[in-house]
C-alpha cells in the first residue's frame, strides 16, 4: 500500500475555480511574470531580514544541521562532540528555543529607527521548525516546543502600526523531512511534500498573517512543476486576501531564480553590473559568515557602517532594494552590535533617505573617476552620493549637465551650494562646505541637483 | 483555500483492487467479522502489556498531557508549577525521554521468564509520540526526539528469539494533533487526520514490523467510518504481509468495542460473567493507578501475586487471554516490583500452565461454594484451579462427575492423588498432599482430572 | 606562609575545661569503652538505614565518584562518556539532586510499618555533600544545591512523633576534599581537614539535631589521632545535649573497628559466629550491590524476604541489632521493592516482635541439626525461631531442659501447644499447629517457652 | 562548643618571622603607605578589568544574587519566576557556567590590540565563586563546577606574553558566606571567615599566579583589622614571591578608601577634579548599567568611543590610569561590541599613546574655554589632546607658553605644524592642518608641543 499523497495540488485549481469568476492570472510564467508589482516594494529601498529558529540554539549558522548531520564537517561534528552527550540530536535543541526576551515591540521601534520600510523574517528555515503554530508542523512550532509563542503572529502588528511592511521568509525544502526525502529520492515525481506540508503552510500563513512579501527560498533541488509553484502563485494574485499588495521574489524551483516571480534576488548578496529590466533586490548579512545568530562572532565578522552605506546606494542607483539581516539569539535579543549597525543606517537615512526612498535610477548610475560616486533621481532632482571628500573642497561631475536653472544642496545643511562649470571639460564642479568633525562622520554625502539634465 | 486532505483514504481501495485478485474480506463488519482468529491467540492465553513514552518523562500516568491541558486538573497543574518553568510545554518533555539502559533482549528474557506467550508494545499512544521513526510523525517520534532509538524495531526480533509474539498497541485518536482536533470540529465529516496520519501509520507499522497482533485503542470519538477502519482490516486481512497470523481488537469506532473486529476487550479490565461468543481479553495492568510509569508508586498501588493469579484463572477459565501490563521508566528500566510479579507469574506457570496455554473453558466454569475453584480443560484432561486450601485436607469438588477411570494428580507432584466420591450428593472428594511451606506458597494450585465427564 | 589550620581542636577541651567540672570521661579509649551503653540501643534490634546524597543522582552506587575518577573504573567511565557531556564534573550532578517527592512524614510511617526502632540517615557519605546546611559545607550542601531543604532536619521530628530514634550517619574522610588530600599527603601530620569540616560538622550535627546514635565511617586511612576521636567522643559523652542517651559506633580511626567506640560494626555486613562481649549491629542493605539508590537495578539483586528475616534472628539470638538498609532516589522516593520488603519486616514483627525487641541471648544461640533454629530470651521466656517446618509436625529442639512447668506457645496462635520429652535423647518434642497456607506465609515461626531451663 | 576559628591570623605574623630577617614593612597603615609604588603601573596608564563569573550565567548584573535574595528585588524575583522552576537556587546556575567557548589566547590578543597595558580579571566577586581551584572554595569553583578549568590561571601566561601586566581582582566579603555572615553577626569580632577564607585565598593567589596587582574589593562592611589587611599586606610588601612588582588599591577595610594603600580607587567610576597627591586609578564599564555581561543589553547602554576617549585622556591628565571593564558571557566570549570599543581604543592609542603612557600630568590639567583641552608630559614634551576641532583651523591654547625653540607636531602626522603667539593674549595659536574625513574619525587629536614652558 502506498503512503503516498499525490491528488492534493490539484485542489489549488479546484479552489480557484470555486471562486467563481474567471482569474486574471493563469497558472503559468507567461501570465505570472506579467503583473505589476506592488507600488510599495520599489519605493521601500531599504529592508531588514531576520533569521530566527531553532539554529540559533547551537548558533553555529543556520546550516548547521545540514553541516553536521548531512555534510559531517569536522568543525560541526567536534562542537557536537566537545558540548552535548553523544546522541543528542537536532530536535533536542527545540525546547532550548526559549525567546525568553523576545519583545515585538522593541523590534520594531529598532527596525523603524533603521528607517527599515519592510522586515521579512523567517516562518520557516531548511530546519523545517515553523515560527508560528503550524498545523502541519506539530511539535515542530515555536507554540508547541520552545518559546511556546506565536513568533510570526506577534511581530506583524508592531511593524504594522509603524508602517513598517511586513514580509515572510518560507523555505520550500525542509532537508530531513521524511516526505521530502522520500520525493527527492523518486525524482520529484511524487509530490507527498508539497501536499502534505509546503502548499498547506503557504496557504495559512498568507491566511493567517496576510504579509505584504513572501520571500521564497528552498527552491534549487526541484522544478517548480515540483513545488506547484505556478498554482500557488495564481491563487496567491487572484484569490487571496493579499492579492493585491503581495510581492514575491524569484525562488519558485531550479531554473526560476533570476527569470520568473516578482522581483529578482538571483543568488544571496547578488548585486548586478547594470540597471536589470526587472524590479530586484540585494540581501545581505550583518554577520558575514552567517545569517543565523552565531556565538562566537568577532567585530571583524561585521560589516562596516561605511560597507553597509556604500551597498545600500549602490543598490538603489542600480534600481535594487537592500535587504540587510540580523540574527538574533534564541532568547530573541538584538545584540548590540546589531542594533548599532541599523540605527547608525538610521541616522544616516534620516538625513539622506531623500535620495534614496521612492527614487528611482538616472540615466547614469555612478562614476568611479577619481571618487566613487552614485546617482538617483526621483521627481526633478538628481541625487548624488559621494563616499570621498575631495582634499580640494570641489567635487567634479561629469555626467549631469547643468542649465542656468541648476541649484545644488547638500542634504543635511540648508543653504545652497555654488558650482561652476569647468571650462575644459564642461565637467560640474561643486564646492563643498567646509568639512567638520559632525559632517565628516557621514562617510557619504548627498548632493540634491535640480535643473540639471 | 482548503488545507483539507480528503481523498487519500480511497488508495486503500486501490491498492487493494490492483493487488490483482478477489479479496477474501469485504470492507464490512459482516465479512470481517467472520474471519476466523488465527488460533495462535487463544493458546496463548497470558501476555504483557507494555506503556512507554514521553509521558514516562513526568512519570504521572499515561493520560498526564490530558489531565494537565484538557481537564485542567489541580494536581497535574500542581505538579508542573511546583517542578518547571513556566511555559513549559509537554513537547518539551520528549529530549528527556532517553531509553538509557532499554536493552530489549532482557526485556524478551523477563517475559519470556514471566511465561508470555505474547507482548504489545505501545506505538503510539494519544500523546501521538511514535516508538518508532514514523515518516508522518517527524520530529514527534523515538529517532528524532529523545531515544533516538527504533523502540519498537528493537524488540520484535528479541521477542521472536524466544517464540513470544509481537503485538503493537496503536492509539488511533492523538488528543491534541492539529487534524485531529480539525476533524473533530468538524464533527468527524473530514478525514484530513486520518489520511495524513492515521492509516500511513497503521500501514507503515504493519509493513515494517510485521506485528502478530495490533492492538487498537483511542476509537471512542468517532465512527468506524472516520477512521476507515474497515477499509484498513481488509487490506490487513486480505493482502498485508501478516493477513495470516494477524489478530486484532474490537476498538475500531464509537461502537464497535464489544462488537466487531477479531477478539474483544471491550472495556479497560473488562472480564464477563459467562464465557462470551467471540474469543476475548482482559488487560489490566500491575500498577492499579496508571499504565505508564509513575515516579510516585506505593507498594499498596500494585496488584499482588494472588490478585493476578486468581484473574488469570479466573479470566482463562471465561475463555479469556489475560494482559498485564507494566510502565518502564523513561530510561527503559522495568522496575524491580514490576520484574518480581512477572516472574513470580513465570513460576506459577512453570507449573500450573499445563492447564492454561491452549485450555479451552469447560462446561463449568466456576464452583464458589466454600472455596474459590475454577475449571479449564484441554484434550481428555479436566484442570481445576483453588485457590482455599481445604483445611480438612479434602477438596470437595461438585461439577466433574467421576468415572471408573478417573484419576487426579496436583500440578507439580508426580503422585496421584486418591479420591472418593460423596456418598450423600455424589460429589467428589480430593485428597490434597500434606501442605508444606513450598507446596503453600503456590497459594493457588491445580488439580489435573482425567477420566471425569 | 602556611595555609594551615592546626591549633582548632584544642579548642574542643577547652570548652570542656569552660563546661565548669570534672567530666567523667577522659579522651582516651579507656574511659571512653568504659561508658555504659544507653539501654535503648539494644532494646531496639532493628533498625533502618538510609543511603541518600548527590550519588542517588547518577544513580550508580554511592562509590560512584571514587570509582570513576580514582579508580577509572571503565564501567563508571562509560557510563559518563555515553550519557553526559565531556567534561562534566561530579559536582555538576548537584542541582539535579531535587527531591521533588521527600516526605518525611511519610517516611517515617514506612519505618514504623517496618517495625523499625531507629533509623540513620546519611547526614554526609564520602563524597562530602552533606543533607543539611552546614555552614562548613558552603554550596555543597542540600540547602543551597539540588533539594534546597534541610533533609536531616525535616526527619528528625517525624521519627520522634513515631518514637523512632533518630541516628545520623557520617563520613569522617571526603574522598576528593582538598583539605583531606593535603593531610594525607602529608601523612596525616596536619589535620586542615580535621579541623575546618570534621569537627565542625559533627559538633553542628549534634548540637542542631541531637540525634540519638552517630554512625560513624570513613576512618580507615588515618589514625583516631588525626580525628581527634577521643576528644570529640569526650566532649559528647561529657558536655553535648546529647550526653545521655546517645550511642555511637566502633569507626573512629585506622584500628578502631571491632574494638573502640560505642558498639561495634566491624565490617560492612559483619555477623560474629559466637556473641561478642560488646554490644554489636550488623549492617546490610536490600540491593546486595549497592546501599545507595542503583537505577538499574533487578530483582535478583534484592534480599528476599526470607533472608532478611533469617538474619534478623541470626543477628538477635547474637545479641546483635539488625541495620538494614535502603536508598530513595534522588527525588526522594523510597521504591516499592524497598516498600514491600520493609512492609513484611513489621509484618513479621508484629506478631513475632516480642521475641526480639528488648530480648537477650540465651544461653544457647542456635541449633542447626535437621532444621535452623535460633534462640532468644526475654524475662523468663525462651523463644524459638524456626525457619523449617517440619513435615512430622513435631518440632525437636535438644537444648532446653522441660520442667514440669512447662508451657509452649506459638506467637501469633493463642493456644498452647503440646509438647512431650522424647524418651531416648530427652529432646523436648512440640507438637506443631496444623499447617495452613496463611500459617507458611510467615516462613520463620516463633515458639515461646515458659519454664525451661 | 564553639565553631569559630580565632586563631589563625597570628600566622601570618609568625611565617613573616619565620622568614628570618627584619621586614621593612610592618603591618600599619604609617609603614604600608610609605611604600613606593612600582613604577610600571603609573607608565601603564591603560587597562582593561574583565567581571566573569556563575552572575554571567542569569546575565542580570553581576550583583543579582544580592537583589534577588537580598534585596528581593521585584525584577530580580520575576525573572526568576518567569525563567525557572521553583526553588532554583544561585548555586544551581553553578552548572551551565560553562565557558565552553574561553580562549585565553584570543583574549590576550583583544587586550593587546586594545592597547591595554595590565588586566585585572575578577578572581572571585560577592559571590564567592573562585575562578581557579581554590581549596578553600571546594565545589565552588570554576574546577569543580562548571567551566571544569583554571580560568585565572589560563588567562596569565598568554598576557604576559604579551608584556600585559596580570592583575586580580578580589571581593574580600562574600555575601552569603555562612562564616561571614556569622562574624557580620557577631560585629565582625570573631574572624571564622578571615582565617577559613580570606587570607588563606589571597594567599594562594599570590603564590599560585604571582599577580602584579590586587584590585581588593568588598571592604566595606568591616574595618581593617577584622580582615587582617596590614600583615597581609606586610606579607606580600616584605616576603610574597611578588613583593617587588605587587601593586594594590585601597579597599582593605571601612575607612581605608581613598586613604590607604596603595594607589585610590576611592569610590567605583570616580575621578578626581585635580591631581591627587597619591596614584590613583578610575574603574568603569562598558556596559553603564553592569560589570558583569547582561544578556538584554542595548546598544544605548555602552560608553561611546568618545565617552571612553575623552574619559582616558581627562583620567591621565590628572595622573590617573583608566580601567576599562568588560563581561564576557557565561561561554567566555567578548562579544563584539565589546570589541569594537576596546580595538577602537586600541586603534586611537596606536597614534596617539605617546601622549598618554608614562606620560606625568604637566603643570596644567585641562582648559576649558571655547574648546575641551587636556595636557599631560613626558621627557621635555607637552602633549595637547583637544576634542573639538576649531571651525577656523587655528587651535588657540592659553596654557602653554612658547619659546624661539618652540616646534608643534599632530602626532599621526608626519610635518611639522605652524604656529604662532597672539599678538593681543599671547596666546599660541596653532594652525592645524586640513580636515580630512580620516583625520576626523580620530575625534580627540593629540599636538606634541617641544620647546614650551
Amino acid at each position: 500500500m502506498a503512503v503516498a499523497v499525490q491528488l492534493l495540488p490539484l485542489l489549488l485549481l479546484v479552489a480557484s475555480a470555486l471562486a467563481g469568476y474567471t482569474p486574471r492570472y493563469t497558472p503559468d510564467w507567461d501570465s505570472l511574470d506579467a503583473r505589476p508589482l506592488p507600488a510599495w516594494f520599489d519605493e521601500a529601498k531599504f529592508g531588514v531580514f531576520v533569521h530566527w529558529g531553532v539554529y540559533s540554539v547551537p548558533a553555529w549558522g543556520e546550516w548547521f544541521w545540514y553541516y553536521w548531520k548531512d555534510r559531517k564537517d569536522p568543525d560541526a561534528e567536534a562542537f557536537m562532540r566537545n558540548n552535548y552527550p553523544p546522541g543528542f540530536s537536532y530536535a533536542d535543541f527545540g525546547p532550548q528555543f526559549q525567546a525568553k526576551f523576545y519583545d515585538p515591540k522593541k523590534w520594531a521601534e529598532i527596525f523603524e529607527a533603521a528607517g527599515a520600510r519592510y522586515v521579512v523574517l523567517t516562518s520557516k528555515h531548511h530546519e523545517g521548525y515553523t515560527n508560528w503554530p503550524s498545523p502541519t508542523s506539530w511539535n515542530w512550532n515555536s507554540m508547541d516546543v520552545g518559546p511556546h509563542r506565536d513568533l510570526v503572529g506577534e511581530l506583524g502588528p508592531h511593524l504594522r502600526e509603524k508602517n513598517i511592511h511586513f514580509g515572510l521568509y518560507h523555505s520550500l525544502l525542509e532537508w530531513f523531512h521524511p516526505f521530502y526525502l522520500l520525493d527527492k529520492q523518486n525524482n520529484f515525481t511524487t509530490q507527498n511534500f508539497v501536499a502534505a506540508k509546503v502548499l498547506p503552510e503557504l496557504v495559512d500563513l498568507v491566511n493567517r498573517y496576510k504579509p505584504d512579501l513572501i520571500w521564497s527560498d528552498g527552491e534549487w533541488e526541484a522544478p517548480d512543476t515540483y513545488w506547484n509553484s505556478t498554482e500557488f502563485l495564481a491563487w496567491l494574485y487572484n484569490d487571496s486576501p493579499v492579492k493585491d499588495k503581495i510581492v514575491v521574489n524569484d525562488r519558485w524551483g531550479i531554473d526560476t531564480g533570476c527569470k520568473h516571480g516578482g522581483y529578482l534576488n538571483c543568488k544571496d548578496k547578488y548585486k548586478p553590473k547594470t540597471v536589470p529590466e526587472r524590479k530586484w533586490e540585494m540581501c545581505t548579512t550583518l554577520d558575514k559568515m552567517s545569517w543565523g545568530y552565531r556565538e562566537v562572532m568577532n567585530n571583524s565578522d561585521i560589516l562596516t557602517y561605511v560597507e553597509i552605506i556604500s551597498d545600500l546606494v549602490d543598490v538603489v542607483s542600480l534600481g535594487g532594494n537592500y535587504l540587510l539581516n540580523i540574527g538574533p539569539t534564541k532568547d530573541g535579543v538584538i545584540i548590540p552590535i546589531f542594533q548599532e549597525r541599523l540605527l547608525s543606517v538610521g541616522r544616516w537615512l534620516s538625513i539622506n533617505g531623500e535620495g534614496i526612498y521612492a527614487s528611482k535610477p538616472w540615466r547614469v548610475q555612478m562614476e568611479h573617476t577619481t571618487s566613487r560616486l552614485w546617482f538617483t533621481t526621483k521627481q526633478s532632482a538628481v541625487y548624488v552620493f559621494f563616499a570621498d571628500w575631495p582634499m580640494s573642497g570641489v567635487l567634479q561631475l561629469t555626467s549631469p549637465v547643468p542649465t542656468n536653472m541648476t541649484t545644488v544642496m547638500m542634504l543635511g545643511i540648508p543653504e545652497l551650494l555654488k558650482w561652476s562649470e569647468d571650462s575644459l571639460d564642461r565637467s560640474l564642479l561643486i564646492y563643498l562646505p567646509k568639512l567638520s568633525p559632525d559632517l565628516a562622520d557621514m562617510k557619504i554625502w548627498t548632493l540634491k541637483l535640480k535643473g540639471v539634465e
